[in-house]
């Protein structure tokens, strides 16, 4: 499909996308799973590109530099949320500007954006981070999203040397054990799958729990700190909150929608525990967790593919078949390769 | 009913019951709404009395103060929650030794204990509180329970000049404003009932929201930074979920039960709320509340009543036609009123 990016207004940049990973959340929103798609939609929200022409006003880039965009790429920079630092938060008249299926700008609810599974983007310089020279280009991508959504919580709420639990490991769950192992944290990869031990292992996770052995998570109850959950499917909480020790948190990404059954409050104020759930995270904390993984050496586990390969890549997500996340090479839209 | 004590062992002081609250959940206990009582149950948790007896090794106390008991009167005291002074959460064999319907000591566990609503109680000196000499004797029973369970939450998640609503204008809400108000919050009481707004402002709320009022809870949405909910029966957590602001908390108090539905992950997500419960607090800040109370000159509004007159009492309690709290004059068990 042919579509028309505008030229950079004053403060935008246009990239060239040269890498896209592929989200699970993108499923989603071309499948209308949150009833809120605008078609036609171009998802990809992790994008590694270069600079391709500046706006007027823009110093912070120079055509060339490599560069990254996540999951906005503008918002009004004037509400409390936006001038703390909490773009994701904008409670501007529509919000921030996703880099897909969101509003260009306020009052503009007719022009929808368009994301990274496109050969060029354009985004405000502020929305824009700069890719450390040590990480590997192809497989930076999913820091921009499945990186800054487990970050941001786990630096948020865990505590060094804190007993931390990782349910899910996909996309987002392999980023999270990798980067609580960074971050000092005793990490439990909690998975369905007894086929996923291994590969968990090899992560750096320091235990495995299989969540469908109930005697092995009846052993684990009231011992963990912090639960970060990934799973992007309806589900049950409340066998999770168990697991929590008293003043315990548990964060849930990835899940836009309702739990499968009500949450049992007994369980959460019988040793003062929290549930919450976290979206993506600031412009700030995506340039620290880029500069996280380069110092630690962190990088995704990546498997790339071809533009149209895409459908395909859907139905093994889905399926859980991908180890752990699939990147676009955008060259494949050209023909290049 | 006769019942008889045991004499007080070593570190166990003897009280007599000078004031006993009456409790929102003694009434789910002696109905066994929880579906853990054991019979013959007597209930009582915020006790106010004279210390009659002491144990050969009890420092602290001597015959004839006046002290509290709230809702724990014993714990194993050697766990990591007990050593780090949070009680409540005692990781031993049978956890804390509840007031009431607990157990005595671990192993002990066909010896259930009776609560307050007699006239004498014993208890470990650890969890003996000294009543301030600024309070007033008879309105001070509900701080044990009703203040200490508002108190803890307020005090670990409020942050000063916060936008806090209090949802319940009941025995937990009524205090819950008030030290609210005392902490320096702006503080709006949210009930269901238009009759209790002049109430909720006596008592110091700045603004009152009628939940039923579908366009005014609109009006909030995203606005609060703290919410504490009261509500002592099955609800939709939902609509209070929407009017946190980003990264704002909401604690349950006084739910032992899941929620009426489930929880709209995406609402939680959407501004990286978290939603949390509590329960009661630990015996430092049973203490710090009572001198808090003390300090700001906060007193339960309470209504004397006689034993005999307790079956009347729940049923009002049940009909929120109490403002907000019975007491208990021990006096009447001896037929001395």
């Amino acid at each position: 499909m042919d579509i028309q990016r505008h030229a950079p207004k004053r403060d935008e940049v246009l990239i060239e996308v040269l890498y896209c990973g592929v989200c699970h959340s993108d499923i989603h929103q071309v499948n209308n799973d949150w009833r809120n798609t605008i078609y036609p939609c171009v998802p990809g929200h992790e994008i590694i590109g270069k600079i391709a022409e500046t706006g007027d006003s823009v110093t912070a880039f120079k055509k060339g530099d490599i560069v990254g965009v996540g999951c906005m790429i503008d918002s009004c920079k004037q509400c409390k949320s936006c001038t703390s630092g909490e773009e994701q938060f904008c409670l501007g008249p529509v919000g921030m500007t996703m880099t897909y299926n969101g509003y260009w700008k306020p009052g503009d609810t007719d022009f929808n954006t368009f994301g990274g599974f496109s050969t060029h983007i354009i985004a405000n310089e502020k929305f824009v981070l700069r890719i450390p020279a040590e990480l590997d280009l192809q497989s930076a991508a999913p820091i921009l999203c499945a990186g800054v959504t487990t970050y941001s919580p786990l630096k948020m709420y865990m505590k060094k040397d804190a007993k931390v639990g990782i349910v899910g490991i996909g996309g987002l769950g392999h980023m999270a054990v990798m980067i609580a192992k960074a971050m000092g944290a005793h990490v439990t990869a909690i998975t369905t799958k007894e086929e996923k031990r291994e590969a968990a292992m090899e992560l750096g996770a320091d235990a495995v729990l299989i969540s469908e052995d109930e005697e092995a998570m009846k052993g684990h109850e009231v011992t963990f700190d912090f639960i970060l959950i990934t799973i992007p499917e309806e589900f049950d909480i409340n066998p999770y909150i168990c697991l929590l020790g008293p003043r315990g948190t548990l964060i849930t990404v990835g899940l836009l929608g309702p739990y499968k059954s009500p949450t049992d409050n007994n369980e959460v104020a019988k040793y003062s525990r929290t549930v919450g759930a976290s979206i993506i995270g600031s412009i700030r904390e995506t340039q620290e967790v880029l500069d996280f993984c380069a110092k630690h050496k962190i990088a995704p586990h990546v498997q790339m593919i071809k533009m149209d390969e895409i459908n395909e890549a859907f139905d093994k997500i889905k399926d859980e078949e991908v180890r752990f996340r699939f990147v676009i090479d955008m060259k494949s839209m050209n023909g290049e390769i």
